[in-house]
């Protein structure tokens, strides 16, 4: 059976969500990424703002599970972890029924972990060299080259926290991953040795 | 220009080497592996069977870069220093000469790190899950799955202290390489995807 869902953990600013869009693009199907936030409103009823907020972020506070009784006088607490909770099992989910029913590629989510359980899964990991991601992150938010570092700083801490939270492993860790690339390589050319990989 | 010396990182039983010579085969190119150690031999007068015993190896003792006065009365760890130095130097020369003049697959030796300067090189790192290098090690090596996980976990630890000492970086690291891939894609797949890496 050929592999013809491809997951894509990427560092912020690597150029992984357009990697995806590629590479969906190129297979003839489509590219879930912040759509999975739509959706996941549609299916819990949050709005999607609050989504966003919660959206690839654990509670770092509270990286190891807890009863609720142990917390039950910290109430805001509280709700952050079970709400953080709740959009991963259901974005969890969706992530799983698309998966069951077509070919697609799925962008950040966890979602090589989440859908451990398939053999027709292609996990790939985009990474870049720090100066590349501040250039590209510059440019696309407008911000000077030093915003630029700390959002990446801080977006990527969010990320790995968020990821070692939910599957237990390190973020970028070959072993969850068949396929690390440089996005240096060159998106396109890129786009292309992931079909290929997918064959 | 048109990246066409490849070099070779592998963790021990991952089918790094097997898949540098599908890569050189594909390539039309010599794959150099083994066959550096005797390339070393004939520049440095060593024979070949002591240059086997230094060979990816550092001497993990000794760390930190140390003076020879410093060490002056332990003689025999001196020269286990200097000579590990001098091979690795020695090595590094032959590995720049072949760039200089050829396409080429060169397995192992930190060759990504010697050839760094160069804008022509892709830097492939190959891996796999213990699991299945346990099983490869045993069925070449002719040894029950004990002592392969043994010879691993020994040859993995040498080669990461080799790399480390040599290039100051954490040897599996992603900023060290533009491609990383998991061999249970397939040996003749992966060959396949780094070949239209180079294009």
């Amino acid at each position: 059976m050929s592999k013809r869902i491809v997951t894509i953990g990427r560092q912020f600013g690597s150029g992984g969500r357009q990697i995806g869009q590629l590479v969906a693009n190129k297979l003839g199907v489509k590219c879930y990424d912040r759509t999975l936030i739509d959706l996941t409103a549609k299916a819990s009823g949050f709005d999607a703002k609050t989504l966003e907020k919660y959206d690839e972020k654990s509670n770092s506070k509270l990286l190891v599970p807890i009863s609720i009784g142990h917390y039950a006088n910290f109430s805001s607490v509280n709700f952050e972890y079970t709400l953080n909770d709740k959009i991963f099992f259901i974005q969890s989910d969706i992530i799983k029924k698309i998966a069951e029913k077509e070919s697609a590629v799925i962008v950040g989510r966890c979602a090589n972990y989440v859908l451990s359980q398939r053999s027709d899964v292609l996990r790939v990991y985009i990474y870049a060299d720090i100066e590349e991601r501040v250039k590209t992150v510059a440019e696309r938010h407008y911000i000077d080259e030093k915003s630029a570092a700390q959002l990446i700083t801080k977006t990527d801490r969010k990320r790995a926290s968020y990821y070692k939270f939910y599957t237990g492993s390190a973020w970028g860790s070959p072993s969850d991953y068949d396929l690390m690339i440089d996005s240096a390589l060159g998106y396109d050319k890129i786009a292309d040795i992931i079909v290929a990989a997918t064959k």
